[in-house]
């Protein structure tokens, strides 16, 4: 029998304990074979049982920001028996979503959101004068994040009592950055930290009868000045600051958290954890598992597919070859030296290389400061999270003719993440900016072309590059050497048909679309989706008496509803379907199920195309 | 003879104090006939003089955060004499602009960009090995907003020396709000700052010896946080802090500027300023004075035309009307009560209404939070900055299923204020999101009948209303009494023509359009520019052979091109000319001037109709 929240309220310290073993194993059986977010949701067993032996999600109101750390929560209510299915198509979410679960309250994936949330949710509660706590469960790593930070900046000001626990593990999934990631870590790995440890935990031993402990810790906290700055911070914004204490003491967490339970202003509950905590290789290698593929549950090995290359390491690659050959290339990642493949370059030259953390808009704003110096600066940040620095795209680079290059990685769908993740809107976000340039690359090997490309020929302005979350079979010094200067502007006739149909494949939609050869298609590689190689497509059009457009990402403002506008625009009357995400967001599963699901597969565009085709000879002609 | 940057260098303080008069008046001068942030600019005039004679703009690098603080710096760099074409079409701009002088360095006009600017440059200049201070000049309001905090997150981590002068008027438009804002409040009206202040004084003045300021001053500090808390805040980010010191004297804002020049690590002087100093009337009503209109220089009373009401101003009193009958309704601004006509419902419903400050996307977080416990919050924020909060209206609002209406002012060219202003985006960056709905009313009237219709009806999902920053003759109550419940997606014939043209004009666009009689066109309102009223459009696709879009944005990605994909998804076959904004940022000007050189006057439009008819009867028939 597995825990419920029901069995947590009733349980004592040693229950508690056991249940942690079980919710540890359930997660490691499970990870293991559908791949997932390990590590975070290792660290925080403890936290979330102590957690909810306090608080009640039912009745309190619990937010998870970011919620990739939510799996004890679901365990505890509700999806023990469905967790097999986490991260697969039509099976449970590895975010919180309240589809599954009135309590999850919201579909989260973007860090930094929770805290201004959770005042909304407060101010409500006050206009209906419902009596509830409003709890947040945050991860240091957010902190470098400028949302939260406005957040905390109004809790004082908006009267709350928002009880925030700050889940400190020392990483965000890189380590982290800034001036306050280097407090607690001076902070973590100090004796004052142990020494403060025990006294709490002595403290609540022998004592109940003080309430605010936070004020009764003063006095402790004083003597740890001496050795770590940074820890007023939270006092100077008149957020009470409780901690830090030991994430994986369940008896002090449970204590703690009974003693804010009832405090009427805000405070910080500082709770120290281990990233992939319980398990050996996950907290050796807590990167890696963050979030991690499937793995060997006894070594720990990761199952990854041998030979093979994702586009965000060959872009890494590549970037580091030619910053090697010239010295303007800066390089920039929000939190993602890893998941962008840029850790191959900030090995090879760190001096041009910054993490700024979860701050894609400072990120985009430092660019401008560089390419306004005349560096190149290239910023890699996932499709999902650019849209975080829209304004500043459109602001501090376009307006002020910069040239930044943005890697766009994990563009199209991603897969297991699900909605929060897929990428799908950067199309039509840098369509409208004067002077942009989007480019797709359909393979690896073109990846590195049209990088190589957009650095010798000087291209200007805000340039985009969007490729997805695939991998390729490749060797990248092979693919290095295959790589040539090329026209980034240009497409490619990449099939030549005779069925009057011509089909417009952005970047790896090519793929697919090769694979139709029963309809006989010209099959067209739009390797730059903005501008329009216009004189190719005039081209086209003299010869073909149809149009097909196939992008991953919404048709709404994509790259079809141009060439239509094209068309429309030269007077020319000949029919274009166009085929990408229509207006809903994707749920999760695998590439392969949610291509599928889109009718981006194979099949899914061979039938559009015959229904278009039959429906034009009826409607058209 | 006006002041040069050379001359300010050689000057003593009683000199400056003799430039500081001229200064002033030659902005009064300006901005009583042109309009202008006058009180902002008045604030500086002290802060900008010290400033640049310690630090050479040509040779350092300095920026102003926003910008519109800037008149100072431009009278000194070269501007004296074409001050006078101030925001006026091809005059000079109201903001930096680096088109009009090489060390204006980015045109900006959104505040809080400068820190991670200055991040960017200054690690440009430590790879250029050149040794220049990088200093930037940031308004208090600004500390309140997200992408400032993250980059003082980052100062110490990036090894930073730079100088932030940080401009404490109390103020960023409307008073501020949050945390910090509340502290440096708290000082500025303290006796403890009095004292502070002049021990600072006194201490500049009897001795050179120490070179660390603050430290010096720390003694001092001390028994100052017995009064005030929140001053470490800087201090907790590992920046030292300097001040508070009075921003209007010259002789001590010098000496310290002096002493901080050559400190290798990041510092932030205190500097506290009165808005609209100098000028009674803007002193005592440094709100209206803020982006003031054209005033009578005697007297400071603003030249306003008698009658008129803003779209704002009626969006604002509609709102209060709305919000008597229901208890669900909610407005949130981001530190524009007055300029978002909100002032009227902060005054009726505090209660029911925030303002988190210059924090777009704690704003829609926020407002997301209240959805989902029910309530209808209004998010009212120009279409400009709305850019900000891209990610959370995906993320934290369309993909969770929650209502929030977003009240887009300053929608299309906003005039005097330029391209960091124009609102020219927002309905191609609303448009992609699954499920979201646009609407644009062409007047008053409409504005107020929509507003009530969508309450009324339960409009659901990502909610927009834009509407022009534009006044119309009118009496709000008459409005309310004509205004009425209507369906707000269906669109409007409001002229029948012969001519076999059919004009789709986008909200308050009907009204040049409906001067094209000589061209005969049919002309329809279109009120909502997502979803399409398909119904009309189909029995307008019956009886007319070609259709002209008009609307006050990009064409990319906007309204016209939903006409021409959905035509060609019909398979049918009828031109369209899609009228708006090119793929280029707009200048400044008068809202007249920038309408006619973007073709959206009704000359404009005439002359693009016309030759579209003649190049239509070649082309298609």
């Amino acid at each position: 029998m597995y825990p419920t929240l029901d069995d947590v309220q009733k349980a004592d310290v040693s229950q508690l304990e056991e249940y942690a073993k079980m919710i540890r194993k359930r997660i490691i059986e499970v990870v293991s074979k559908n791949g997932g977010h390990l590590a975070s949701n290792l660290g925080v067993v403890e936290l979330t049982l102590a957690l909810y032996k306090v608080f009640d999600p039912r009745k309190d109101v619990v937010i998870w920001d970011t919620s990739h750390q939510c799996y004890t929560h679901k365990l505890l209510t509700g999806r023990w028996d469905k967790f097999d299915t986490l991260r697969q198509f039509n099976g449970i979410s590895g975010y919180l979503n309240p589809l599954e679960y009135e309590y999850d309250h919201f579909a989260l994936g973007h860090a930094g959101t929770s805290i201004a949330m959770a005042l909304g949710i407060e101010k409500a509660l006050k206009l209906k004068k419902l009596n509830k706590n409003v709890v947040v469960v945050i991860g240091d790593g957010a902190l470098s994040n400028g949302e939260v930070l406005e957040s905390l900046n109004q809790l004082k000001a908006q009267k709350s009592k928002i009880k925030i626990i700050l889940n400190d593990n020392g990483m965000s999934i890189a380590p982290n950055v800034g001036a306050l990631s280097e407090a607690f870590m001076q902070l973590r790995t100090s004796q004052a930290y142990v020494k403060l440890k025990e006294l709490i935990k002595a403290f609540l031993e022998s004592s109940e009868a003080g309430k605010n402990l936070e004020d009764e810790l003063r006095k402790f906290k004083n003597s740890l000045k001496a050795f770590v700055t940074g820890l007023d911070f939270f006092e100077t914004l008149g957020i009470k600051h409780v901690g830090p204490v030991d994430g994986h003491d369940l008896k002090v967490l449970v204590k703690v958290f009974q003693r804010i339970k009832d405090y009427d202003y805000p405070v910080v509950v500082h709770v120290i954890t281990q990233k992939g905590k319980g398990f050996k290789p996950a907290e050796e290698n807590c990167v890696m598992f963050h979030s991690s593929p499937k793995f060997d549950p006894e070594s720990g090995e990761p199952i990854l597919k041998q030979g093979y290359l994702s586009f965000s390491d060959v872009f890494g690659q590549a970037l580091v070859k030619i910053a090697s050959q010239r010295q303007d290339v800066f390089a920039i990642t929000a939190a993602m030296p890893d998941g962008t493949g840029l850790s191959h370059f900030a090995k090879a030259f760190p001096e041009r290389f910054v993490d700024l953390g979860i701050t894609e808009q400072s990120c985009v704003s430092f660019a401008a400061g560089l390419a306004k110096m005349g560096f190149k600066p290239v910023v890699a940040i996932y499709s999902t999270f650019l849209q975080r620095a829209y304004d500043q795209i459109v602001h501090d680079v376009a307006l002020q003719n910069l040239d930044v290059l943005f890697a766009v990685d994990r563009a199209g769908l991603v897969g297991e993440d699900g909605p929060t993740h897929h990428g799908i809107f950067d199309i039509a976000f840098f369509k409208p900016i004067p002077g942009s340039k989007i480019f797709a690359p359909m393979n690896l090997k073109e990846t590195v072309s049209i990088l190589r490309s957009i650095f010798e020929l000087n291209v200007k302005g805000v340039v985009a590059v969007r490729y997805p979350k695939e991998s390729e079979e490749a060797n990248f010094e092979q693919l290095w050497k295959e790589s040539s200067i090329i026209d980034p502007f240009r497409w490619e006739i990449v099939r030549q048909g005779q069925s009057g149909v011509a089909i417009l494949a952005v970047g790896t939609m090519v793929k697919n679309c090769l694979k139709l050869e029963s309809i006989d298609p010209t099959v067209v590689y739009v390797r730059c989706v903005k501008p329009l190689d216009e004189n190719l497509l005039k081209q086209l059009i003299q010869d073909h008496d149809s149009f097909v457009t196939v992008e991953e990402g919404v048709v709404t403002g994509g790259f079809g509803e141009s060439v239509v506008s094209f068309l429309n625009s030269l007077g020319i009357r000949k029919p274009v379907l166009c085929l990408g995400l229509k207006e809903e967001f994707v749920p999760h599963g695998s590439r392969e199920d949610l291509l599928k699901f889109c009718g981006l597969d194979v099949k899914g565009i061979f039938d559009n195309v015959i229904s278009f085709m039959r429906k034009e000879v009826s409607t058209w002609s």
